[in-house]
């Protein structure tokens, strides 16, 4: 830095392509700080060094931050840009701030370019980290396979034209797209250049007539790539987007998502295209799953929950016979049940089994190092999920694993009270998961609770376990609100998190559908997706009315309906049984 | 237009201060539409005019714009600059557009500039229809009186140190206001320029010592003017604040809300004074009602509640007496009950009496050319409120005047649901009304039923009948949210209107305090303030649960406890006891 004259040093989390999760090459800030979580940012200046992250992370970055100097920021609301306010307040006229221009949005730069303007202090692109990271991984080298269209469901080319219609009605010629979940969607391509999400790294331009994509043709078989240029997608190699931008038509008018283009991109754009930025249409034709991928993800809930319940069965048989068991074990189990089932890929997102105590960190996971064995007694918190052909699931369950204290079992029904209430809910067409969070709330609240996380996200179809453009959290100022439309798919998880005692979440997928057409326009209301029983021996049968009960029950009738047909073993259907029975109170 | 060179004139609904209420001077678009409603932006060009404006008032605007020509536009969201997009795309390059500088506040005339500026034209402050308008009414010349401190409780200079310490927190020097609510708050006087709002025409400038109110002088009594000077308030012609502005000290540091300022004023301060823009500090202090005011408020509500019951008593027993009331007989007995009342001073808005059908609009007002004859049969729906020196009141029910069809009671009751929910609503510090919204929805929303308002808004003291900063409503894209603070009082008052039937709304005034504190922070509540029975004979108890029945009994012990000693006609008292009887189901 000061031989380059440079004040400071910003340190995103993301790669080209905004992602949520990053190959390896772009874990800078982990390689740099040393801290591990999925959200960060670091910023490093002469005399000071810090790590902006949140409420989920505080403890996790206090321990792994160690002695190296940097200090804690803690965000006072998750996921805003809370160091430009640092910087606003440290940087001096004329200095100069340093951030990879290829882990940087075009909006994020915009808001660091105000700051700095502001100071009269100016952004260079200028990637330091990388000058001095001299084993940096190199970029992921994954083959790409094909989504079959009997999941795919919808053609390339039938994609396409869905895609250019929306082009037409921005008045756009060509349009960007840098999202790795969107070219997979679009191409039906699945890879896996990153754990979890079966993405690969792309970019695409769509015009009127093809499209090109932009990806490195060795993961590409010969055969797959006839079949894309047969489909009109041309392949050409990743770092050609760089000129294909620059050689645009000088009448082009070219749509992009500045949210979604990293500035290294969105910078070779000739100043003289026309630029219209809004969020990609392709994000809202990837939410509203058709009916069709509705029932593969019906199926897909089928297979998980088949193995979530031989799971659940194995544990609590394997603690019962006095098997020593450890947060580590229930991991792998869950992920070796789950690799049974037909059309499974991966993991959706890293399991998280968390007992007693360790649940209360709500994005917690067990390793090597730092582990629980499981006791006969209290509560075990799994959040877990596959990646199969026909969907993606994402499901939390807590489970007794003995006897558990009564401020436990209240927290379980309370949390299971806000997701039937929101679960139940029927809403106008055009309202918002920001406006339908206090549902989930309302009951915690009630009690004086709390939790510091939204209520839900959505979440792909074979593909991201987290996408938007829809969310269920409480809305903040000047925030943007999406509508929760026919056919998205969101989980709907409140929790309660009290720490070094105990953590609860519940978590189910449920698809938006119409309810009901009124004089007052549709009312739309949800499907409950996910295929799971909730422990009952958790649940303080005081505190649930007789409309909550009657929801418990026809959940659970639905299923052991569903799941109990496909479960081989008689040994898995008792236990089934035994988990689904009628929870009548009194 | 066509002298002046002006392409289109805009009139928005506004007076120099931004008042809701318009002196009649400022009823400009009143006079030149014939469109009376409270809300409505016109827009006249050579070849066209119309008028924006939200849902409360299509029908009532189509009826009065008649054969005008003008057009009626309705707003797809209440309250939004609509008329914007419209000019956008309607006026060319280089033409002319003008709006009174008077009536535009700071922000509106950015906004409108903006537009203007992407399309190549100009705004111009000619206030055209001043021009024509001969017999334009001159400013209002009511007298001002001193809310007696006994009410206001706090002093001037003790509400000024208030003021200057947030001021320095801004960094401000000077504070230049111009909402009336806010100079009445401050300077303890209260006034009668318009109607409804005890408010009087001034501006005010806050310095570091002291602070100059800019006002009529004929409308202060020389014992009053020297009383202020004392006070360290400074009186001087309403028209001088223009100089004062331009005589600014030059290293001054001015707070202004853009909202709340308008364009006039504000070009006339010079360029070389700093200006910070943000919300004025008074509007924060004056929503959190302290203990002391809201004990006066109690007793303002046991007051209207004595009037409402003598009232409704009134209806019921002349209407079985076979007396021909009409909705305005209602109206004017009502006025004449409440002016009995210690303290008060004048109605705090125009009352809806709506008889069935006429209450499926929810602002009708009953005038002398257009209203209903009572029958003994069907609902009435009554939403009125009081000025009182010790509060503002704000209240809405509906009562039976006889036999009611199920779908009459199964919205009551469902409407009353919501009330109940929002009313026992606990939630933590820091929650905006926007997060709550959806609460008082969900029960009307489960029988595929929504309305077009929102469910609350602030009220002051003594002052203002809607007042901000909170606001209880569905969260909009970019919107700002306030916190339901400690203090504040704000209405709670969902309804169902359909067209041609009825209409039901209720509404509460209840008061934000602290419910408890826990380790997860303090969580509020909210105090029903408003004392006034439910009409029972409206309710379908087969909607209601033990809670809201629970809810609902206990808030009528209150209510009977609260206004039977302060009846003292027997005949009233019995009234009350059978209204207030407890709701035992079975």
């Amino acid at each position: 830095m000061r031989e380059r004259g440079i004040a400071f040093c910003l340190i995103p989390t993301a790669d080209p392509h905004l992602s949520e999760y990053l190959p390896a090459r772009w874990r800078v800030r982990e390689w740099l700080s040393g801290f591990t979580g999925s959200a960060g940012t670091l910023l490093v200046g002469a005399e000071f060094a810090g790590l902006w992250t949140d409420s989920r992370y505080f403890e996790q970055a206090q321990r792994e931050l160690g002695d190296s100097g940097i200090a804690l920021m803690k965000l006072s609301v998750p996921h805003t840009p809370e160091h430009l306010q640092w910087l606003r307040e440290h940087v001096r006229n004329g200095e100069r701030v340093a951030c990879a221009a290829d882990m940087l949005s075009l909006s994020a730069s915009r808001a660091l370019r105000r700051v700095l303007d502001e100071r009269g202090a100016e952004l260079t692109g200028d990637d330091l980290p990388c000058a001095i990271w001299s084993d940096r991984p190199g970029l992921p080298a994954a083959q790409i396979f094909e989504h079959p269209i009997e999941y795919a469901l919808r053609s390339r080319a039938e994609k396409s034209t869905g895609v250019r219609e929306l082009m037409r009605e921005h008045g756009a010629t060509h349009h960007l797209v840098s999202a790795l979940d969107e070219i997979a969607w679009l191409s039906n391509l699945r890879g896996s250049d990153v754990e979890y999400n079966p993405v690969f790294l792309a970019h695409l331009l769509v015009d009127a007539h093809g499209a090109t994509l932009f990806v490195d043709g060795r993961k590409l078989s010969a055969g797959l790539v006839s079949c894309l240029r047969e489909d009109g997608l041309q392949i050409r190699d990743y770092p050609e987007i760089v000129e294909a931008l620059a050689l645009l038509p000088s009448d082009s008018k070219l749509l992009l998502d500045p949210q979604h283009v990293c500035l290294q991109i969105a910078q070779v754009i000739p100043r003289h295209i026309q630029i219209i930025e809004a969020p990609g249409p392709i994000a809202a034709l990837k939410a509203c799953k058709t009916e069709t991928e509705l029932m593969h993800v019906r199926e897909a809930m089928r297979r998980d929950g088949v193995a979530l319940v031989r799971a659940a069965r194995w544990l609590e048989e394997s603690l019962a016979r006095g098997e020593r068991l450890t947060e580590l074990d229930v991991d792998a189990k869950l992920r070796e049940l789950r690799s049974q089932q037909p059309g499974f890929i991966s993991e959706s997102f890293s399991t998280i089994a968390g007992y007693q105590a360790n649940a209360a960190l709500p994005h917690y996971h067990a390793t090597a190092e730092s582990h629980a064995e499981l006791q006969s007694r209290g509560m075990l918190l799994i959040d877990s999920g596959g990646q199969y052909l026909g969907g993606t699931t994402d499901i939390t369950r807590v489970w007794a694993l003995g006897d558990t204290t009564p401020e436990q079992r209240r927290d379980v029904t309370l949390v299971l009270k806000g997701v039937i209430a929101l679960s139940r809910a029927k809403f106008p067409r055009g309202a918002s998961g920001q406006q339908l969070d206090a549902l989930a709330r309302a009951p915690i609240w009630a009690s004086g609770v709390d939790y510091g996380h939204g209520t839900g996200h959505g979440v792909g179809y074979c593909l991201n376990v987290h996408e938007g453009p829809q969310a269920i959290r409480p809305p903040r100022s000047s925030s943007h609100l999406e509508a929760l439309d026919v056919g998205m798919i969101t989980s709907i998880e409140p929790g309660i998190y009290k720490a070094g005692r105990h953590g609860v979440r519940i978590e189910n997928l449920v698809a938006t559908s119409i309810a009901e057409a009124t004089e007052f326009g549709d009312f739309l209301g949800f499907e409950t997706l996910t295929l799971c029983p909730i422990d009952t021996r958790l649940l303080d049968r005081d505190l649930l009315d007789d409309a909550e009960i009657k929801w418990l029950d026809a959940y659970h009738a639905r299923v052991r309906e569903q799941l109990a047909p496909l479960l081989e073993d008689e040994a898995d259907r008792a236990w089934l049984d035994a988990r689904c029975v009628a929870f009548v109170p009194g």
